[in-house]
């Protein structure tokens, strides 16, 4: 059973309970607009990313802002999101194994589904569930173009696939799949760039051959919050993939921002409320968050309007704050909102999202519980 | 909502969904019959975690071998552990903030309730709490004993908050908490003596300022399953909380064996089963299980029977396995069995044990599907 909400709506900040997920819906709200005014002026379509929220509530105000449709990575996702009322979902990642292809395909009748895929058998496996299923699905090849994971090698590897696709009357070929996932967290511009630059090559070479072989590509997608300006502008990718900018994390923040802009188009707008539980050595702070609170995988968390305290060694209820002044200590009882270093984990580590308005006021309250209704929606 | 059990009760191993949370139920039993020998052999009460498991299920048969009782480390996982039939826990941590001493002080009517302090407005906000419910709740006084988290220090401190809980008609001293948690993973037998040795020395000194002062203590609480035969020996704890030995993970697994016994007294018993979802790089596997079916902060999981094959670079929802010869390379479809770096936060991301009955055989069928009930009980 999900836990019980650590607050109640229309409550003041200083009631909700910690941990707990936040989400300051004024910056939220721009970050949504700021994605939607962007992909227009990049004349490009916009499919966010639900890996990130794992809502449907948040899908639906990115649809409503023009999205085309909703990605995740997982069947299961893809399930809560139909559910939630979304109705075109790309999975985007391979899946395999027919207990998900069966889910998959009993899927597609109730919404517009595609996928991706990198490999003949599961082509194969997926036609065979859509005609069980009697539905419908359209499959985009995905093409390794620089993340070193999923996809065939860029050039003529996906011609072969999407003839099979094609081949099948319960499969259609979209197009190509081509996301960079390890380009987002390069930390200078030239560097983002330059991995961009090389997986528009990949992707124009296997665009060749595919053209050659008279496939037509409806989608090619991919890019996410690091680099989505490059791939819209590059003429190749009509379909961009972002998601960490709904709420973005501590780790975009160490991005170095391009120089031809004066400022990140997205706010932080996802914190984690803690509690200082303990300052009894005198020496250290320990906050209630550690790593069932927080996903460490890309660094801890920094401590907003804090700069003085310092979280480490967190262990997985704890985290160590350290200071360098007595003056930085902070007292038993007080509560710290910390910027998580990686927001997808640690979403999927919680039952709700507390919504705030106000979030820097004193009349902050709490306006939006939200379930985050795809967490541990692994399979 | 949680997520729909990745398997059938009944259904044969291949038919379990990935990424699936699973346990050897053969392995886990013995695990829970090692321990009971053990404590029994040492002389002391064992009141395992539940931060490990967050299971009434699994609590429930620690107590059916002789288990005082639970702890566990929050107040929500103590309200599941109550719901769930579980008479007597002890939340071995400090609980801050109004609205959680409001929930434990409710919960001490329903159940024998212990908890840690190491701060005296925690403990008169406490009593107040207690007070207004109408209830009794004993306290342990926390002391740092080499884990540098909460506790106050050794010595003197203590005394204070002793007298300060004993004259409260609604608290109870119960005696101290004294836990070493980072010395259970110290890798070799000597360094662990060393630290439960100083942790002793703390521990000693702390009791005996407090019986000059005259307190009694029933509880010396700590250990962990990396030293608790330590502490169990040393005369001083009478009441063990190890909790990872029911599971093991594969950073225990790199705690070198006391050369006085000739193997490891417990057993890997829960392991991610993942799927092999892409080959088509030629250099590489990719299965469906990353940052959010595994927690990596204490190391990657290892491949069970697998030597070859090195799991790395998680993303969120993949995992890489390398390996040195083509002759390993798995194919799509293959599952795996991992061996989580840190069982805790790992068991943390999923709403289902699937516990697997003749593990290692051809027989293997799902025996029990098992609610992980207090997953994300994090306030």
């Amino acid at each position: 059973m999900p836990s019980l909400p650590p607050a109640e709506i229309g409550a003041p900040f200083s009631e909700i309970d910690t941990p707990a997920l936040i989400i300051d819906l004024d910056a939220f709200e721009r970050n949504l607009d700021a994605m939607a005014s962007a992909v227009g002026q990049l004349g490009v379509r916009l499919r966010p990313h639900a890996k990130t929220h794992k809502s449907p509530v948040i899908a639906t105000k990115q649809i409503a802002r023009g999205a085309v449709g909703m990605c995740c990575q997982k069947v299961a996702e893809a399930e809560i999101l139909v559910a939630g009322g979304v109705n075109d979902v790309l999975v985007s990642n391979e899946v395999v194994g027919g207990r998900k292809l069966e889910r998959l395909a009993a899927l597609a009748r109730h919404a517009r589904i595609s996928v991706c895929a990198d490999d003949p058998v599961m082509i194969e496996q997926l036609a065979q569930a859509a005609e069980r299923a009697g539905s419908q699905i359209e499959v985009l090849v995905e093409v390794d173009v620089g993340a070193r994971r999923c996809g065939v090698r860029p050039g003529p590897a996906a011609t072969g696939l999407a003839r099979q696709i094609a081949g099948s009357r319960f499969l259609s070929f979209g197009g190509l799949q081509a996301y960079h996932g390890s380009a987002q967290h390069l930390r200078t511009p030239e560097e983002r760039r330059a991995a961009i630059a090389n997986a528009a090559n990949a992707t124009t070479e296997t665009l060749r051959v595919l053209n050659e072989a008279g496939f037509r590509c409806r989608t090619i997608g991919g890019a996410g919050t690091g680099t989505f300006e490059l791939e819209g502008a590059s003429g190749i990718w009509n379909e961009l993939q972002a998601g960490s900018y709904v709420f973005m994390d501590a780790d975009y923040a160490k991005n170095v921002v391009d120089g031809a802009r004066n400022r990140r188009p997205f706010e932080h707008a996802l914190f984690v409320l803690a509690t200082v539980m303990s300052t009894a050595s005198g020496e250290r702070a320990v906050v209630d968050a550690g790593h069932k609170a927080l996903s460490n995988d890309s660094g801890f968390p920094s401590v907003r309007g804090r700069p003085d305290l310092r979280y480490h060694r967190p262990s997985d209820e704890h985290g160590v704050l350290e200071f360098d002044s007595v003056s930085s200590r902070p007292a038993v009882g007080d509560r710290l909102t910390l910027i998580p270093g990686h927001c997808d984990p640690t979403v999927n580590l919680y039952d709700w999202y507390v919504g705030v308005r106000g979030f820097d006021t004193p009349d902050a309250r709490v306006e939006a519980l939200w379930p985050v209704a795809a967490r541990g929606a692994t399979t």
